[in-house]
């Protein structure tokens, strides 16, 4: 299974695919995604949403796993980042792959065994569970981290089933 | 020049479409656009998304306006507001049409001469300005008012200009 993961932020959108053969989890590619400064705002957006788009059409991913807000410093950061949010959204949903949305505390938890882990924490953790070398942005970072936040949900759900099967039995 | 406005929200989104001959405007159309209320959000973004598409593919503005958002009552709504609205600009962007952004109360003041006009105030002064009986919707209605502040501001900028033209001769 190949998971998509993307973490939408209002100067750059984090993005990184990994496959899933249920034994090991292996990063196909991770980066960012920053449109032209000098662009209207409404032409950075659209930049925004290709990029996802041409994401999704090079690497084709199963799924597609995303960080739900429910945090931001103020009402001029909300709007800000619901815009670029809004952006992504509508490039995935044009691809038709199926989209789960992750609370940052559930995506945290999956990483480093704490929701509250700063971003550095996800950071160094990501690089270490994936065998990274180098350096990883923290916006992509973080989206790597929502995307094995969901291949350890499916895994689980996947468990649950087969056990669940089994009793049946 | 036919100028759509469009209003943004997370409930509904408002649009209008005016008709300007320099003398007088014309209402083309207006409306809301509603996801339905079952879809998983980002489909519902999808679907705001394509209905403004569809709207300027099937009436060709010359040029669109939307609000710019300030304002919004909490996190929460302005992450809501800045998803839609972010739907919104990326469907206006893939169209290629010029957009241009106005505070509410540039659009208030536009059409009601005062910028803390209520969003009723807004309504009954459209219905008058344009011409238009029946009920019109206050996202409808606030859609409209935003295509007539650009209108102004494209007639007030067109008048600026000859009249510096002429003084140059």
């Amino acid at each position: 299974m190949r998971v998509l993961g993307i973490d939408p932020g209002s100067q750059s959108t984090g993005y990184g695919i990994i496959d899933s053969d249920e034994t090991r989890y292996t990063v196909r590619t991770f980066g960012t995604i920053r449109p032209s400064r000098r662009l209207p705002f409404h032409l950075k957006l659209s930049q925004i949403a290709r990029g996802v788009e041409e994401i999704i059409a090079s690497h084709s991913p199963d799924e597609v796993a995303i960080e739900s807000p429910f945090y931001a410093q103020n009402i001029k950061t909300a709007l800000a980042l619901g815009q670029v949010r809004g952006a992504v959204l509508v490039a995935v949903a044009s691809t038709g792959r199926p989209l789960s949305e992750y609370s940052a505390l559930e995506i945290k938890k999956a990483v480093t065994g704490y929701g509250q882990a700063e971003k550095l924490q996800v950071n160094t953790m990501i690089k270490a569970l994936l065998n990274v070398d180098g350096e990883v942005e923290t916006d992509a970072s973080d989206a790597l981290a929502a995307a094995i936040c969901h291949l350890n949900t499916r895994l689980f759900q996947k468990t649950v089933e087969e056990s669940a099967g089994g009793g049946r039995r």
